[in-house]
């Protein structure tokens, strides 16, 4: 049971986008950018740092989401999400967006838990300024989403095929899109 | 020093929405509707929100600015401030604020530490659900911006002069104003 009543039965933060559009709006929009705009890091390496950051807050509504969209829009699909997700520094991902994931797991821990280390190994992959900084804000970014799911104790969906059939009109129409629907058809 | 090479040697989150305008739209947006618009809470006791949450993260810039942004806001000023921050039981606030607080608090921790509990207590002191999800969504954000402005090293400057400068301008002018007049001058 969420802990305020919402005004739809819709399941995690689309329950809460329902109820309260006006925050929805430059949530929706903050994603949007971060996750699916021009980037020299794919739209499926954006997903699965935020994935791998709901993994770490144990959001399950957040990972599940996330997961599905990562799978969806990388080669290897949902099993290299449930390996960066066991185990970081065992799963095949290339040394720099392994690094990345490094920073945002620091991230995840608190802001001051970025070392100039982490950074510096980072770097020594290629990664340029902007793809740190993307990094570092889509891991605070899912901190604020985790909390705001679970802080509210929003619904998470049991069945994988929620998520999945999600991912598909993520990955085709966009976070703006399906918001736009779904106020619509409130 | 900033772990990336910025455009700007503004401070804080300042220099990060410089460096990136497209993800300081959504941010700037957020924090306006958030803390600022129509709400049964005042603006003051909205960025008193903030600054707990944001002291208990040890973000000091995010706290120096939330704190005199509060202060000005406040009958009480910066004296509450401290005093809420120094020790939230004791602190001479509503018995309501005091129980969104610990709402806040919890949310810091982890978004599952919030309890029914929590809940209880702040509609028994007559939160409205509005109240409650608002309170979760700037406790939650700040999580964010606090993890993004230290995980980014940047720069906090010491003296309190430039905060609660910065201050009389979000209370007069708000977010937006500021954000669009510092991306002109850029």
């Amino acid at each position: 049971m969420p802990h305020i009543a919402l005004n739809s039965d819709e399941p995690g933060i689309r329950g809460l986008f329902r109820f309260r559009p006006e925050t929805a709006r430059p949530l929706n929009e903050l994603v949007e950018v971060l996750l699916r705009a021009e980037s020299t890091l794919s739209r499926g390496e954006r997903e699965l740092i935020a994935a791998y950051v709901s993994s770490l807050n144990r959001c399950r509504y957040c990972y599940s989401s996330h997961a599905a969209y990562a799978a969806i829009q990388l080669p290897e699909g949902m099993d290299l999400v449930e390996q960066v997700r066991a185990d970081l520094d065992a799963a095949p991902v290339s040394p720099k967006l392994r690094a990345l994931l490094g920073i945002a797991g620091a991230v995840q821990q608190g802001g001051q838990q970025v070392s100039d280390k982490h950074i510096a190994a980072a770097r020594a992959e290629g990664a340029t300024d902007v793809e740190i900084h993307d990094t570092v804000l889509i891991a605070a970014a899912f901190c604020m989403f985790n909390r705001y799911v679970d802080g509210l104790a929003t619904f998470a969906p049991d069945d994988p095929e929620v998520y999945a059939a999600r991912a598909e009109r993520i990955a085709s129409d966009g976070y703006l899109a399906l918001l736009a629907e779904s106020q619509h058809a409130g």
